[in-house]
C-alpha cells in the first residue's frame, strides 16, 4: 500500500502537461512504488480536488490516463472521492499483492551483494532540461520520458522472487535513492559509472546542452526506474543491469570520485 | 478500502477545530466507511499537504488525533506522504479486513426487511447549530459530537456477521444516505419517526434554539452512525435500534409525512 499527494503548481502544471499525461504519471509513480516492494499492483483509489470551472474534457483525459496506466499492469481504478478545490489536487493510493512473500524494503542490503537497475534513468531529467531549453521537439523520446514515465513494473516482483534484499523506485535521483538503501541497511554502496546506462539520445542531448549525461543519470528523478540489491550468487535477469556493489561502511560512492552521498547533493557535473 | 480528500477551509477550519480533533475526525470518517462495509479497520495512510510556516505543534496534534482514533479500533497509521502546500490538505485512505466475508454494499436491501441504526444521529448537526448560535458551552456533549464523531465501529462487522443486507455510515444525513440504499437496492424505505433516537440533550437544545430535533436526526450529517438493513428474522443486537422497514417501491418516506426523499431535500421542520 502506498500513497502520494500531488498538487497543481507544485507537482504538475496544467499548461505544461495534458490531463492524460498527468493521470498516467500520477498512477505510474504509485504503481512503481508497489512494484518496488516486490508486489503486483492490483488497485488504485484517487481522491480528486477539482475547480468548479474545470472543463469536463480535462477530467475525462485525467481519468483515461489513470485507467490506461493501470491497465499496463492489469490493475484498475477501484474508486475515489471528489471534492471542490481551487486548484487540482490528486490523492493517489495504490494497493498490491505480494503473493505471500514479505515486502522487499530498503533495509536488507548486505556487504558483498550487488546493486542493479532496471528501466530508464536520467531520461526524465533530460526531457525536463530540453523543455526548459525549448528544444524538446528535437528529442521526442526524452521529452516524452519527462511527461510520462515508463516504470519496469514486472521487474519488481521478479526481483523479489529471485531474492532481492532491498529495492526502491528511483524518484529523486539514483544517488539520493540508493542513499536511502545505504542508510536503512547500514552499508556502503559503490556505483561504477562505467556500468551506468547512457544511450545515444541521452549522450547527444547532453552534448548539445553542454551537460554531463551522467549528472542526469545519477541525480535525475521521476523516471521511476527500479534499483535493487541482489545476493552475489544471483544473476539478475535480462532487464536488470548491475551497476555497483555493496560494501561495509556508509553512504554512496561513485567510483573515481571522492565525494560520498552528502557531497553529491551539490553535484556540479 | 476507502479514500477521502479533506481541504482546509472546505472540510475543516484551523481557527475552529484543534489539530487533534481534525485528525480524529478525518480518521473517523474513513474508519467508519470501512466498518460500514462490514470490515474491521486495519490501517490508514495519510497524504499531508502542509504550509511551510505550520507550527510543529499543530502537526503533532494532528498526528496524535489520527493515532488515537485508529487505536480505538486496533488499527494504526501505516505510512504517508508529506508535501508543501499553501493550505492544509489531507488525503486519507483506510484499509480493512472483511474476515473472508463479502463486503456489505448498499444494494442488498429487499422488501420485508428492517432498517436499523447504531450510534449517535443528529448530534453533530446540533453541535454545529450550537456553535453558530454561540451556545456550544451549554451543551458540551453535543458540541463535542460536532468536533469529534464517535462512530460505532464494532457494530459494522457484527451486523455483517448477522447477515445485514445493506449498510453505510451516515455522513450526509439519514434521509439522504438511506436514500442511497433505496436507490441502489431498488426498494422503498419507510422510517418511523417515533422510533428515531432523540435524547434529552438533543430535545433541550432544539427547544432552546427553536429547532425541530427530528430535523437534526433526519438530515444532519457527520455523525458517522451506521444504518443497516437486516432480514426480518434477525433480531439486531443491542446497539442497533430498528427505525423503519423496507417495502416495494422507491425512495425514502417518513411515516406521517407526505414527502418522499426528494421532498426532504427541502425539509423545513
Amino acid at each position: 500500500m502506498t500513497t502520494d499527494l500531488l498538487l497543481e503548481g507544485r507537482h504538475f502544471r496544467r499548461d505544461w502537461s495534458s490531463p492524460y499525461d498527468i493521470g498516467r504519471k500520477a498512477a505510474a509513480q504509485n504503481l512503481a512504488d508497489i512494484a518496488a516492494m516486490g508486489a503486483v499492483p492490483t488497485a488504485l483509489v484517487v481522491g480528486l480536488g477539482l475547480p468548479g470551472d474545470l472543463p469536463t474534457a480535462w477530467l475525462d483525459g485525467l481519468t483515461d490516463g489513470f485507467g490506461d496506466e493501470c491497465a499496463t499492469v492489469g490493475a484498475g481504478v477501484a474508486g475515489g472521492d471528489i471534492v471542490r478545490s481551487e486548484r487540482v489536487v490528486l490523492g493517489v493510493t495504490a494497493l498490491g499483492d505480494l503473493g505471500g512473500r514479505p515486502p522487499v524494503t530498503r533495509a536488507g542490503a548486505r556487504p558483498g551483494q550487488v546493486l542493479a537497475v532496471a528501466g530508464r534513468i536520467g531520461h526524465a531529467a533530460a526531457g525536463l532540461a530540453l523543455y526548459e531549453a525549448g528544444r524538446a521537439g528535437e528529442w521526442p523520446a526524452l521529452a516524452e520520458a519527462h511527461r510520462r514515465p515508463s516504470p519496469p513494473y514486472s521487474c519488481g516482483p521478479a526481483a523479489a522472487a529471485l531474492g532481492a534484499t532491498a529495492m526502491l523506485d528511483v524518484s529523486d535521483g539514483l544517488l539520493q535513492d540508493v542513499g536511502h538503501i545505504a542508510a536503512a541497511s547500514g552499508v556502503r554502496v559503490e556505483i561504477d559509472p562505467a556500468l551506468l546506462p547512457v544511450d545515444d539520445a541521452l549522450a547527444d542531448a547532453a552534448a548539445e546542452l553542454g551537460e554531463d549525461p551522467l549528472r542526469w543519470v545519477l541525480t535525475g528523478g521521476e523516471d521511476h526506474a527500479l534499483a535493487a540489491v541482489f545476493p552475489s550468487e544471483v544473476a539478475p535477469p535480462g532487464e536488470w543491469r548491475v551497476v555497483g556493489r555493496v560494501t561495509e561502511g556508509e553512504g554512496v560512492q561513485v567510483r573515481g570520485r571522492e565525494e560520498t552521498y552528502g557531497g553529491w547533493d551539490h553535484f556540479r557535473g
